[in-house]
């Protein structure tokens, strides 16, 4: 049985890793931290966990925690993370880190959007950015993960095959992405009252949102060049889910005949299948089908459809995934399935659950 | 592996009965039954079973199906079964039917309440209720199951012990019910359209709703006499869950100093712990807790707490339930569990999914 | 032009006050109290009031405030006005409290439910219980108005005719109440978040919610004898709205031919009138109607249905209000109106808003 | 009085319609016109309405009741005003059409989008296209308004200021449109009910929705030149709303300096000021803030905030209305107001109303 110690459990990301983990066979969760309930009874926290979990919440302790468990999972807060990573740490267990603070290269980058001072920089270059599906053989040798954030997933997965393919011009990207609340966290804020959130949609972040680099950084290195995009989250009054609605101008593309012209369907779907033909949690939808968030909750997945509008000569990609699983948990538990030799499916076997 | 049949796997039930059964290790769904998407693929029709389901749905054919499948799930309308069931179907196969056609044994209650005349009532009589709980070792010898309405299932566990200890007066037993709108079905009726649910509750079959006889046959059995209660159901703007809020007057008991008192906390404790203690499928709540639908919800739960008014002299119970799991399809496959000699937990051990 | 201030002005029902008096012809807002926005601009608080309102919110100062009004509003937590109330305020001005701290006429049941010392009783005697339909005349002649709680207001006004009529046995009646989130206040509290309230639904504070004394203490005064009920709130995943199911036993009464009876539904149905008939924010339904919350939403509405149970001698009494408008400001609007000799429905001739 | 027919009024516009025209002192309801439910009492197809209107529902006759009133407004499917309009009927009352049936000019893209035959086109070029704020003049003399969609309406009130300066590369514009469910009518369809929008967004229509040429058509236009844009619309689980987020590349343009530059925040804010100052429907937000449906939910107002993205050139503007209001009934009052000389605010005075 693998270890596990998760810092951060009670919040809505650290909570569906202990969800996950409770169905998942060879783990075992040895410490539920919580600055904000500690000794308190975690199903007390979460009254779905009661005769689940009997234990109670502790500090968090990375350094007592690194000796006792084979890998922590930290759902914190930016800046967490990075105040109190040791070498020393790094070298009793394994960390995926579900917060931002190991997911941009550049230190710079970091601070300026995080407007934090980042407090070890020194393991930027070696932390493997988790997104499986592209990162899947470095992320087997790492010691520290950095889990992506949840629009980012969603955000790069969609795109990627088209920016990597040549197929769109990376720099007309445009990411308009819609998000339930539970991705703002269990935070105790006027702004995700019941009653400002239900029967209201707001763009929010506009051009500042920080996941605009991390999505920058890594299609950057799929297309293999610097790009800049526009990404514009949204609230949505729905507990999960994120669809991401990207808009691209195609470009042409030498045709068997020779001549140039724009990729057809086929050849668009040809490109995701061949990066995601036999990618488990990556499901290409059936041509005209539009993903709805609904049809990937509870699960992994991530459900992606396209529209040419020949009209404008732009591409619509669409992508839906649960913010919490494949945008947070789901994936950490993934990672951590690579970084320890399982079935990459072990845990993650969840059938979207409707309605 | 046993084969499996659904009638009726396009309804919300029959879809729920789907999603646990892909995840239980013994069955294998042979048939998806749909009289409105006959040759459709069933991936089409819930899109959340893209890449589970490949299967295309299948016109309903009870007799042929019966030597096909070792068991039939029946998730139909009202008088469907009723109509088609004969004994040679009987010997040939188990029945788990989600309706309503064998709950009731009196067939003129049937008649009455449900407004149709009942076709085969020669079964109604070796149909076993499949309230597992109560019934469990009938059902293990059963053919016939009657899987127990949702709100009746809620209604009936969560007054159950208190009943059949005598602890309450059975006669001043009312059942306030609140259910998310899957209850009512996928039928495209104009009262279930989001515009119309949406910031919205009202109650409705107020004295006349047919889950109401069947609720007051099950108690009368437990009260040893012929009770009648009052039950009003309400529509509330969630797609999933009812609470049902019961109040009823606590009869004095005789006390350990040999006088006449009303139960106390300790004692109506005690009297939930008889009958549930073991009980994986019920929790009753600790001292103070009033039992909430996102708690359960995604699991085959019944949560249960109640508290105690020395003012007026009556005790309020609450019960919590996914109406579509422990109300419908969970339960229906617990009876399954327990016809074919199977853990009884297998396939259902689902954590309850928050938020 | 009535000049009127706020106190509280930045909270739900302080908010819907200040929408409510933007229409109403005869008022001019002169002061938006409010402690948690002291300087910032209102419509900064509330983004609807943009180009409504352009002032900034003030701190409260209730006797210099006095001077300066006709009549203040205290939409204020329980034990602020008490705290502040003197001799010298009612003189200068009219006052209308939205929070319980003249409500109830005797100070210990104060005290006991709301857990607080109340720091003025002697004002408690001159206060006037705003139910406007059952104290217009006294209400008119007032300083103090005590404005009714939300779940109060329809409680007491979907019963009060039987209790007046001794139509039902008093002591029988339990009311099973439902609300939406906007009770709650605009508290950042955990349990107030979207991800908390939406999907979910719950009771809390039963048998020991605040509002079960005020409802007892006024159907008391209906009933000529003390009684005691039953009173169970329900969170609702909504933002406004009341539902109230209550129950009752109905008391056989002389009939026409002498004989003693149950009432019938049109004797029922005429006690309704009796007491309703003339008032036009009340709407007693149709034959076999059942309010619905969202038909009065936006509205200064009671709409009221009945149900009789010939099998177990019970009448179900359904009502339903806004509460932030006849449960909160609009009631409130309606006390000024006859406080200050103007048409009573001025600025609430609101039609409820669909969907 | 101005007298008025409703041909469609149980529709969601149509009923908003006519609550709206019960609160506006210039108007008188004659005809309740309804297909679906002919002899029903209007307040038993809509419980909200319960004694405020007493009518019954009755068929659609356009010839006789263009006799009886002085305007009809038809909230009635695409193709039917223009299978039975003629030209007496239109020497003998104004119309105002909610449908699509005249808002675009040219028969053929009519005809290719809505995948209808046009019955009447001869009227086409007389239909004046009701957007109150850019057509006012026109609207004032017309017989016959093409009352505007309801994303339309907010995509091109959002953009129009800086198309018609020409601050944008039009051909860049994209849409992506947020909507609330009442935008879908109506209708039973089981992609409405509660339970398949309920914790759901999805797009649709995604580059085939009708509203594309309308809005390209009017933008062409402010434009002075043929545009093309991409437009996605997406549903939200909440009953009301339009969100509209659009993204265009600022052109450069000759600063005061004689430089070509981007346009500033402040020349944008004047050229939105330009056009809407005196605007009292359309509200442009503060420096930094972002509109939310939840603001103008219950009015007729446009909110309107941008934000400039320097790093990418583009800009990001957002609009939101409520679809039933500015959407559609609201905007039709507006267009009467100008169609008979009455206050253009007459009726639509209303506070929006939170939460």
């Amino acid at each position: 049985m693998i270890k596990v110690g998760i810092i951060g459990s009670t919040g809505y990301a650290g909570a569906e890793l202990v969800r996950i983990l409770l169905g998942h066979k060879h783990v075992e969760i040895k410490w539920f931290g919580s600055r904000s309930y500690i000794d308190e009874k975690y199903a007390n926290v979460y009254g779905n966990m009661f005769h689940f979990v009997t234990d109670t919440c502790l500090d968090d302790n990375l350094e007592e925690l690194a000796k006792q468990v084979d890998v922590i999972f930290t759902a914190t807060p930016q800046g967490y993370l990075a105040g109190v990573l040791t070498e020393e740490i790094l070298q009793n267990t394994k960390i995926i880190d579900l917060s931002a603070d190991y997911r941009l290269k550049e230190v710079e980058v970091y601070e300026k959007w995080y407007n934090l001072k980042h407090k070890s920089p020194q393991f930027i270059a070696e932390a493997v950015y988790g997104l499986c599906e592209i990162n899947r053989e470095k992320i087997k040798q790492a010691r520290l993960i950095a889990n992506p954030g949840c629009y980012t997933t969603c955000s790069i997965l969609t795109a990627y095959p088209l920016v990597k393919e040549g197929f769109i011009d990376v720099n007309t990207l445009i990411v308009d992405a819609k998000s339930g609340t539970s991705g703002a966290g269990r935070g105790a804020k006027l702004p995700n009252l019941f009653c400002e959130v239900n029967e209201n949609i707001k763009a929010y972040g506009v051009t500042t949102h920080r996941h605009t680099p991390e999505i920058e950084e890594q299609l950057s290195y799929a297309a293999k060049e610097q790009i800049t995009i526009n990404f514009t989250p949204h609230l949505v009054p729905m507990n999960r889910g994120i669809l991401a609605t990207e808009y691209a101008s195609l470009k042409k593309i030498k045709q068997t005949d020779g001549s140039m012209g724009y990729p057809t369907y086929e050849q668009i779907r040809a490109a995701y299948d061949k990066y995601y033909k036999n990618e488990y949690f990556i499901r290409v939808l059936d041509k005209g089908k539009c993903p709805e968030t609904k049809w990937v909750e509870g699960s992994n997945f991530v459900d992606i459809g396209f529209q040419i509008d020949e009209r404008t000569g732009r591409i619509i990609m669409m992508g839906a995934i649960d913010n919490l699983i494949k945008g947070a948990a789901g994936q950490a538990v993934q990672n951590m399935n690579l970084l320890f030799d399982l079935p990459e499916k072990e845990g993650l076997q969840l059938v979207p659950m409707f309605p």
